[in-house]
């Protein structure tokens, strides 16, 4: 099944505006095991588009457009997907009842533009948008397919996931009999992309793991692995595989982060969690409570960005800060204890460090981070050392940080 | 200027990475007053890479490409470009210095692979690259331009900004004579893109402000405005029309966000800032610290994400908090002036509400935040609402909170 996107809009010529909507459909594409084949971002022109529309076809049995159906005299993909198709654009009530609904459910009075969203292909058929107005069209021909969807990526996320995707696996299996893809998620530390690739097609790994199509998904500071196949026998074998082969590089399993993961874990265990934050500036309090119902677990944070912070709020010892450094393992550890104690929480995690890009001493560059892991069992601190910029170095530390809590658990 | 971009790599194609370096230079290529007529992404796959450089030499005056340039097997992109240039690949000393030169600052060893590298087309001019070993390479056939830079985000934005740019600047300003273009940046609340566009075309809006090109350019919470023009007296003639007419929604000026204009204007000032955090949980402290320098005027946050956080460390007052709710404009009030008293600040933000999916109660929905605003003139709190999903509830009662207190000093 091969796939291209065109995504449609001048906003995305003008850099205003990151396309994110093609990475997540080609990321959902590839998990199903399907090629995406090409992708390009073109204005709001009837030419850019037609000619866009016309290679995409021939390059590929499906196409997927964003963007460029909004009521404003811009958004002209309607009329051109009529031209590709030999249509002409009708009224379609169910659309118009469906711009009717999303209007009242927000209070807003509707408009004569609004109202053009419900002229539609008579040459497509039309899938409601459950998010939005404007309709979702799937037109096909010659054994081809072209859908259009919203670029609001909010829409085109639901749209594309819930309506697009279970259709297109129906028109793979009808085509080709073949089976839904299944999938098996790794999280893993201290191990890069090339060398897990080296020990995978190693002359003694076992089948079926040696043969398993394996997605590399590298993050900031840890590699996310997906192991792809569509029986799910193999696919429980190679896990377990993949398992004992990686055992002490995998920090956690399923599709999700290492903030995720940390949290699940705390909750199956009955312990809290608080941080005490110098270098990552908030950055890992804003990780955790990102992910709905962390406040379960996750009782707050002090960012002690200056000394007085350190010593008033989280009761670090002037004394050693003088001794030793505000960037120390001794204090990082007092603010780990420090902020539990004023949390009343069983786990922390306390930073002190420098992001850059000023800041360097002797003997502590930029990236040195001293990270401390407070758990029942105890308190933990070491010295890091991370590359990159301010905002790599602030990111590297919140992963490395909440990866060390998760593997002191 | 017509210019095309072509980002090459099976990464972008399966969804492992956001391009982001398309959308970097998109921006400066409107910034200059030039035009970004298409973009796309391929596979490292030399039937692919050849057929979109021939189809953007069509399109366009000058081809951008990034990626493609490592020395492992899968770049194939300096083949390709022999084959569209005419050339074949010659070993370059300069090239071969550069990559030597690189490795010894990072203290690596060279490999055969990496010395590959050092091959270049002989029918291309070589740019060095001063931030990797990839070179970056320099095409000219029939009056196009073709200019292939590595894809690692941080070598192709110092290489496109400071060694493209400026070659195609003066490439322009022999053919046309043109003159730079310049820029005047203004950000503005409580007013979108198409009521100020409205604005800027009324009949009563005087020369030169309404035929001066304007670049709209939205971000979450406030709304970005460039004014272009390659006139230095009609540009600053411009600008101050628009800040005439626009005065009471600009709460800044320059290409800077509005917590650097914040950290900036309190510096000015001689004041200092701490923030408590509920709901915005850290983000508000992550996007101040993200800034160098900001350690000048933050002294640090408390995210209290639980009562007894506020009560213990911030003072709050635990019977308002039964009384009113810890979501209310009371708690809101004393948590500003308890971390200000904490940590010893002339200035404080503090939010408590409700960032969703779940905590709503009746008469306060999801989305509902409760922001307080220190100054040395006393405490403000008000209820705000926000729309959006939790990320999205969460960064902007964080842009709000900074533009309030921006707006009060």
């Amino acid at each position: 099944m091969k796939i291209s996107i065109i995504a449609i809009g001048d906003e995305l010529l003008l850099g205003n505006v990151v396309d994110t909507n093609t990475p997540f459909m080609a990321s959902l594409i590839d998990a199903c095991g399907w090629q995406l084949v090409h992708s390009c971002q073109v204005h709001d022109d009837p030419c850019d588009i037609l000619f866009a529309v016309k290679d995409a076809l021939k390059r590929s049995d499906i196409v997927l457009t964003t963007g460029g159906l909004g009521p404003t005299k811009d958004d002209i993909t309607k009329q051109v997907l009529c031209e590709c198709f030999n249509g002409k654009l009708i009224f379609d009530q169910s659309v118009a009842d469906n711009v009717h609904r999303i209007f009242a459910e927000r209070g807003l009075v509707m408009n004569e533009l609004t109202e053009t969203q419900a002229m539609v292909p008579d040459c497509c058929k039309v899938i409601q948008n459950m998010t939005g107005t404007a309709p979702i069209m799937w037109f096909e021909k010659d054994n081809k397919v072209l859908v259009s969807m919203p670029g609001v990526p909010r829409e085109m996320r639901y749209t594309f996931t819930n309506q697009i995707v279970p259709r297109i696996k129906q028109l793979n299996a009808e085509k080709s009999g073949a089976k839904p893809m299944l999938h098996s998620f790794f999280l893993l530390e201290g191990i890069n992309e090339s060398e897990l690739n080296m020990l995978l097609q190693a002359p003694n790994t076992p089948q079926p793991l040696n043969t398993i199509h394996v997605a590399y998904l590298p993050q900031t500071g840890y590699l996310k692995i997906r192991l792809d196949c569509d029986d799910n026998d193999t696919l429980t074998q190679a896990s377990l595989q993949f398992e004992q082969l990686l055992g002490d590089k995998i920090f956690a399993g399923g599709d999700q982060t290492p903030a995720q993961a940390l949290i699940d874990l705390l909750y199956q265990n009955h312990l809290t969690l608080s941080t005490a934050e110098s270098c990552t500036g908030g950055n890992i309090a804003h990780t955790i409570t990102s992910i709905p119902g962390s406040s379960a677990i996750y009782n707050g944070s002090v960012v002690s960005y200056s000394n007085e912070m350190k010593i008033n709020a989280i009761n670090v010892n002037p004394e050693d800060i003088n001794l030793y450094g505000a960037v120390s393992t001794q204090v990082a550890t007092q603010m780990a204890e420090g902020v539990a104690q004023l949390a009343k929480t069983d786990c922390s995690i306390s930073t002190t460090g420098i992001a850059g890009p000023g800041g360097a001493t002797p003997g502590k560059p930029v990236g040195t981070v001293c990270i401390g892991i407070k758990t029942p069992n105890g308190t933990q601190s070491a010295t890091h050392h991370f590359n990159g910029n301010r905002a790599e170095v602030i990111e590297r530390a919140t992963t490395r940080a909440i990866i060390l809590l998760l593997r002191s658990l």
